[in-house]
């Protein structure tokens, strides 16, 4: 089979932003994509049979908002990612999120070194010599230009940064490995890093790591259009591959904010979660093969394509969710469920969270097997997302906002379901008012509110992030209680998330980085979890600025098997350190 | 939250044989369940606005055959999971899958360390000591009554015997860290089992290793009604919890043969695939969490019900389809989804493999998200469903059959989406004829015909047994090719199996174990998988019997780390001895 190589042409409104130091050339790229979806916003379609009478399509706010919107959906692929605390790029074109820093030189994000108490572990400094042995193995792709290095140096959150002088970029398995083999032997410590989309601090350096990029590591390896399963290398872009499986019949069993920038290999090793998550499960069951290069450099070839397999430990478990500290992810084989041949989306306001749980309840029981997604978000949120991306919301004012995904393969039934299911939640009460969307740039704008609800915070401050499980009818408990505790010393206390695998996003936003207020919300918000039996990491992993927690939701028992696993996969301990796991005592 | 023992007093009709050394009780149990479901035969439906012309329901020779399938249900009950080569037990009442030796001494059944070259690593024996110190801990369950032993030193298709002296039956995960602490210490090797329902000789002694059973930790801990997490202990029968949740509106992510039998902690430690794969996908998707005791007794506790929780490494996938080499599996928590409302299940003739592929394609794409199971086996099968358990076909005579399973939250609209799947695969000619049900027992009365297919193999003589993953397009070309290879020195080869998985199961009989038989088959079938990059173990495990073919589906680097991983979590290697891992050079 003839690999194929993603085109990196294409582009969407969600915040994404191109790194540049690997594709240059988008910043020439066109967007003629983006001005079609902005004008979609001034017309409207009515499903008579579907929507009930209250459901109003676009209601006639919109009309009156087209051009605020316009210039929303230009602003928004221009400058999306960017902003945070620190000096919007507001005149970068096409920057991705992943690089907001590329350009600036990073002012007023601190040194990891400096801002935290961590110290360098004793790893060797990379010489000149080692510079040219790299260059050997991938000649040309040895970076060490300071003003190359800025981006991979800083995270999108611009919340810590490293000083790594060099980064790398293979193209194969075979270069990793080798690069992989000498660093051990030199005892060089390494951060790989995809599309630098992490919120924890897991994809950037701390001091001076080597960054393996997996940015050249983009082919498609081969796709099979009866069983869906794609193999590809770990540095293909999400969207590029949703795009290409979708022209194909299928979709990416994973979706997420990032998709713009994040690639595979490190939505692996994260073992990402999303938006996608409730119909098709975690990343363990999807993901049906690994290739992995581990710390010594040896290639480990466990790329199956086959949906079941038990024939010994299934080793690549292991490394989906250990965030590159046992092993680099060179390729990926994925299943890939068929493309739903009907998708709506409804964009609902609740009176209060209870009405948001019983309105799921309903969903799951009268939506069944095509409910797809369900998500929701407090009012602060929409406000945020209007006020700082100028979307504008489709419903009324309301206390609290579902977004309910349905995905199916008879539009017919999809939307008797769909129609039976809302006049229920209308007539209880539950819903004040909605919206419904059945075409895919609607479907798109409604999604928009939700997705960029991360990059809307960004644009508010210094944002203090928690990822959390919790007990569904607790959920939004922590929120509330937080907001009273920290009084005006945050700017924003907000709350949204997947509500379908009881996960909440806890956002806490300040003008500028503060102590205190730190002091305020932790260790209190993991005691809070832990008290409920909770996740203090449900899907973003522990990076840097988490390692410390693990021990609110694990046992002594499982921390130290959890070494010793990292022990014996790399003895050195060269692989992403000062990540995930706590620091030794 | 009050524990819940499960009720064990149910009976069903499925391949199951209750183990006489736990549940002794049963063998008193009446059947009334089952007289029902055989007069359920009698008696037919009809569906006017789904069923094609052609599909008639429950044909004629139903009717005249009733009383055959009369005799065929108690048969099938009262001597299920009995007979293969040597003896069968046609006399003893009620046995379940999993004893079948329990009375009778387990004659014909020649000791594993005679029939195969295994050496006994040197553990320490079992001393009066040894025995006085475990009875301190479980008082009362230590039992070494030779008697009691016969049932758990074979395995259910009669294959391997060990010669374990005795027989732990721990009720908490704390007896089984004390009994493994005690072992650790002693050097004494211990094998962990649940139902001893497995395929591969993984779950009986080789040689004298202590037998710890789950089979009195059988309760569960807690069950929650919205998001339909169960959480029990390890020896729960997969039966009983079907029947729990299912009355509380949800259903077990799994569904296998077995059922009657099999322990969730057994399943979960084969990492057990079965039948409702195809819709829910893997455990290592829906086990949530697991506690599990290592070697030297630490008891791990990751119990979680989270469905998102990504601190840390996911220990549990270590333990899940480890087949008991790296931990005892004490209490498992697994994700229910919701019952479905509808159930529809399809058994359809096809005229050749070809077409059996195309039915395939044409029910994912019109059957969508409501196609829960997607079942094929070949006509020698159902003459040996028909021959041995008196099962008769409810379709006219096919090289192929097909069973289809639509499970979905609209009855109207799945039998809408079902019809007019059958319309196209009879107008196609795809398909030659069929039946469908509609109502549950007529469902298990289907699902019988395919289920029971490896029970009526062991009443055919001795069995080969081979579990693949295959590419789907060569998945039977295999059968063919042995079919032609083997001639008359096999009396059956047939294939069925998990079609929606790529899940082939090849099995071979004889009148009896044939070493020249089986130079023919081994490595002509591993070899042949390997050429294919399929797995020479798709569910079943390694156990004692495949552990040296592991090496066709994996690379040396990845048993290298497998022997790693082995050594780190069990360094005296005492936990399932002689299991999964090729015998070191």
């Amino acid at each position: 089979m003839v690999p194929v190589s993603l085109c990196h042409h294409h582009y969407h409104h969600h915040g994404g932003s191109c790194h540049p130091a690997t594709l240059p050339f988008l910043r020439m790229c066109r967007i003629p994509e983006l001005q079609v979806q902005s004008s979609a916003f001034r017309t409207s379609t009515i499903m008579p049979l579907l929507v009930p009478r209250w459901l109003c399509w676009w209601r006639a706010a919109c009309t009156r908002r087209a051009f605020v919107q316009q210039r929303m959906w230009e602003g928004a692929t221009r400058i999306s990612g960017l902003g945070g605390p620190a000096g919007a790029l507001g005149t970068s074109p096409l920057v991705r999120r992943g690089s907001s820093s590329a350009s600036s030189g990073a002012p007023g994000v601190r040194l990891t070194r400096d801002r935290y108490p961590v110290q360098r572990l004793p790893f060797s400094v990379v010489s000149e010599d080692d510079l040219a042995a790299l260059e050997r193995i991938i000649p040309g792709r040895v970076i060490t230009d300071p003003e190359e290095l800025e981006a991979p140096n800083v995270d999108w959150l611009r919340t810590v940064r490293g000083s790594s002088k060099v980064l790398l970029r293979p193209r194969t398995s075979q270069e990793v490995a080798q690069i992989l083999r000498y660093c051990h032997e030199r005892n060089l410590a390494v951060n790989p890093q995809g599309g630098n989309t992490g919120l924890v601090g897991g994809s950037t350096p701390v001091f001076d790591e080597i960054v393996l990029s997996t940015a050249l590591m983009s082919q498609v390896l081969s796709f099979h259009d009866v069983s869906g399963v794609l193999v590809c290398q770990a540095g293909c872009v999400l969207e590029e591959l949703s795009r290409y499986v979708e022209e194909r019949g299928f979709v990416m069993p994973l979706d997420l904010g990032a998709k713009g920038s994040c690639h595979i290999g490190g939505n692996v090793a994260t073992n990402a979660g999303g938006l996608r998550f409730l119909r098709y499960g975690s990343l363990r069951g999807t993901v049906l093969g690994l290739e992995v290069v581990l710390a010594d450099g040896t290639l480990l070839n466990c790329l199956t394509s086959l949906r079941k397999d038990n024939t010994g430990y299934d080793l690549k478990q292991l490394f989906i969710g250990s965030e590159g500290t046992l092993g680099v992810i060179t390729a990926v084989s994925i299943l890939c469920p068929p493309k739903p041949s009907a998708v709506n989306v409804a964009f609902l306001g609740c009176p209060g969270f209870a009405e948001v749980l019983q309105t799921f309840s309903t969903g799951r029981r009268l939506l069944g097997e095509i409910l797809s997604a369900f998500e929701f978000m407090d009012a602060e949120c929409l406000q945020l997302v209007g006020r700082h991306l100028h979307l504008t919301s489709p419903v009324q004012e309301s206390p609290f906002y579902v977004l309910i995904e349905t995905s199916g393969s008879g539009a017919d039934h999809d939307a008797e379901k769909l129609s039976s299911f809302l006049e229920q939640v209308q007539d209880s009460g539950l819903v004040t008012d909605g919206t419904l969307a059945t075409d895919q740039r609607r479907i798109q704008a409604l999604w928009a509110l939700r997705e960029r609800i991360s990059e809307a915070l960004s644009h508010d401050g210094y944002v203090y992030k928690y990822d959390l499980s919790l007990p569904l009818d607790r959920l939004y408990d922590l929120v509330d209680d937080l907001r009273a505790r920290l009084g005006p010393s945050a700017k924003h206390v907000v709350g949204y998330g997947h509500l379908g695998d009881g996960n909440l996003h806890l956002n806490v936003t300040a003008e500028a980085f503060c102590e205190s207020l730190l002091g305020a919300l932790e260790p209190y918000v993991y005691e809070w979890t832990a008290r409920q039996r909770g996740s203090v990491s449900a899907e973003h992993g522990l990076g840097f600025k988490k390692r410390d927690v693990l021990g609110y939701s694990k046992p002594p028992e499982a921390l130290r098997l959890m070494q010793q696993l990292k022990a014996l996969l790399d003895p050195k301990g060269i692989l992403n350190p000062y990540k995930m796991l706590p620091t030794r005592a």
